[in-house]
């Protein structure tokens, strides 16, 4: 059994607590298989939220921002507290009632202060791990940025410690009451699914965009 | 030409914002296929969000949720300022450069006050649409909430007065001086799949139910 994150107060679910969980090889395969998030954060006290892509490295989560974005430049004056959700959806669950009608999910939600790296290393290191996050083997099979690049793209880093992951999976759950009911109760599996590479020139789809799926990077 | 939401400064996006539109159809369309939203709101001045199902009646969108939840406590005791994003991805964007990496995406973020919906027919009907939402058919094809069921279950009412959709599609687009790299650039394309139905017991898959797809309601 792997560690845990720590439970805390932000990070125990106000529904449904039992389903969710702080192990940490759970959370990070549910981050490494993910392609999006959509982070929250405060400004002038309102929500405001952006979806943009992520990676996590060891027990930090990384960020890709551009330099001009609300957020980024929010993370400039100060660490930024930020929200973070990474939802997987794998099913539709259809009961009995409308009540106990769900979704098959994994969601995982960290809490924590959005930091922009400027340490050049650090930074070229994450966009570097962004790439592989997108394809494993893109970091090598695409230029680097330039230096103005560089500059324009803006990262952050948010750490993990504050972290929890919500699912659900299996069948739809009817109350003794209902099993007589005519209606249909089930599931519906669903997938993401990746098409065949469209290419914009001549150039061989190199090996390791054959057969491109996803799933945890470890 | 169908008619447009208001740009605000909240509906302007800080980058890129000639990918966004204001179109109200389109808008809808986004809404209408996504089967799950993100909620964002703020709780002692941190970044709160969860998953939710959410489904879009004219110009307002419904929020479901439990009403133990955090969110929906807040909003027995007033409006709570709220952001919601629904995110639908088109595909893996791969140009030469990473600097040219993105995504095909379509996203929706509204801003707006969410509301306790306290009429009951007006929840009632609300609850009736997340059904549809699910699959059109299921409102009539299951068993409706009773008394208890309705009461441990909360809406929220979000109008659309403050929407927008940022979106991005067609081809990677490579900077002038990459063309003569050797690397691949181009686009893999990103469905979501709905697998074949698994029934609970012996009922005979209901008609609405075959051939699961999903897309605009309208």
């Amino acid at each position: 059994m792997s560690s845990e994150y720590a439970r805390t107060e932000r990070t125990t679910p106000s529904r449904l607590p039992e389903r969710a969980t702080y192990e940490q090889n759970a959370i990070h395969a549910v981050l490494d298989e993910a392609l999006l998030c959509h982070v929250a954060y405060v400004a002038d006290g309102l929500p405001r939220m952006i979806p943009t892509l992520h990676v996590r490295q060891g027990h930090d989560l990384y960020l890709h921002g551009s330099t001009g974005s609300t957020l980024m430049l929010a993370a400039r004056e100060a660490a930024v507290p930020a929200c973070v959700s990474v939802t997987l959806v794998d099913g539709i669950v259809m009961a009995k009632s409308w009540f106990n009608h769900s979704m098959n999910y994994r969601s995982v939600i960290v809490h924590g202060e959005a930091v922009l790296v400027t340490d050049a290393d650090e930074k070229h290191a994450a966009m570097a791990a962004l790439m592989e996050q997108i394809a494993r083997g893109r970091a090598e099979g695409s230029r680097y940025s330039n230096k103005r690049e560089f500059a324009a793209t803006a990262i952050l880093r948010v750490p993990l410690a504050q972290s929890s992951l919500k699912q659900r999976s299996g069948q739809a759950k009817d109350d003794e009451e209902d099993l007589g009911l005519p209606h249909w109760s089930g599931v519906i599996p669903i997938t993401t699914t990746f098409g065949e590479p469209i290419g914009v020139d001549e150039i061989e789809l190199p090996d390791y965009l054959q057969n491109y799926a996803r799933g945890s990077l470890d």
